[in-house]
């Protein structure tokens, strides 16, 4: 029995079912979707995954993705190269810094510590991150303050509380993002341990005005 | 104010976005996917989208996808030729073969009927389904059975109709498939639609002993 998936197309799911988020069904949709497409629209997405693999490098000094060895944001003299925020992946950085709330400097770990995972602080741009801070301090312009910005899961936690360890008396401060109740969201639906840090986070209104 | 966001990445982000069903935050998520995923996984999927647009053709009898002017399916000397499916896309050949439960031919329309979108019988593969219905009646063979087998929408149910008068008498029978309650279903939460025809299309138990 001959199957009806001819091996191009057979191929092509596959790539696709490889992605993260992606399963055998969206995978077959957008197969065929791009089998109908303008031409142009095919290829354009082959040629940016060949583009972003051969242009993409991480940056030096922050290992956020980049164009050069020194990224756009490390360049940039106009920011605040005294604060420093500390995240797990280059989209957090995109996420961050859109909000237009902190114009400092960034570092991306690339990834969190997970134990079960085997992800020890040696897999993570760590050492990197203590060298730059130390350099820093050797220069007497140590951060004035470190923001840990990794996810509020079990593991940016302990990559947290291993950073806060590693970098306390070498720079100003270390801060921690707040975790609460997200903006638009509902107590009622709330998990326990959000609504613990949203009580312990909690703020006197006077601070605010 | 420089944009973190490097060009190639960007490009990488903006030609996902452009999929059915993949909105910009999938596409960051896929983009940072690739640009950490070992270089073969990039390089695949760009070296499978090219060869999908160069190696697939549409099969000049059904219309299926196919490596070659005639697909495997209408080469399959071991079908059933006198049996026809028709669907409205190469998808629906697959699902529909994978049960094993249709071995005979199938015509692809690449649509339905959409007078709302434009999309009139001269814009789908009807007229050649009529000459090769009428090939098979002049040859002395009619088909003994095409089964209509367009989704049970708006669309889908126009375009089973109008096919209906326009292949009656030159057929054995013309049939659709069973529109009801799916299995694993729940009636309490079928619409009502679904509802009446699972009730109109109800068999006597006695035809399935």
């Amino acid at each position: 029995m001959a199957s009806p998936l001819i091996e191009p197309v057979a191929r092509l799911i596959e790539a696709f079912s490889r992605l993260p988020g992606v399963g055998p069904k969206t995978a077959q949709r957008l197969t065929y979707h791009l089998l109908r497409a303008p031409e142009a629209e095919a290829r354009a997405l082959a040629t940016a995954l060949v583009d972003v693999r051969e242009q993409v490098v991480f940056c030096e000094t922050c290992f956020n993705i980049s164009d050069a060895p020194t990224c756009p944001i490390c360049r940039d003299g106009s920011r605040d190269q005294r604060r420093l925020c500390v995240v797990e992946e280059p989209l957090d950085v995109l996420a961050l810094d859109r909000t237009g709330e902190f114009r400092g400097l960034y570092h991306v770990l690339h990834g969190a510590i997970s134990p079960i995972d085997g992800i020890g602080p040696d897999r993570l741009r760590i050492a990197e991150l203590l060298r730059r801070v130390g350099a820093a301090e050797a220069d007497g312009r140590p951060f004035e303050e470190v923001i840990l910005a990794t996810n509020p899961t079990l593991e940016g936690e302990a990559t947290a509380m291993y950073l806060d360890e590693r970098l306390d008396g070498h720079v100003g401060s270390v801060t921690r993002i707040a975790r609460g109740i997200p903006v638009g969201g509902d107590l009622e639906y709330a998990d326990e341990v959000t609504l613990i840090r949203a009580l312990q986070g909690r703020r006197s209104l006077a601070e605010r005005r």
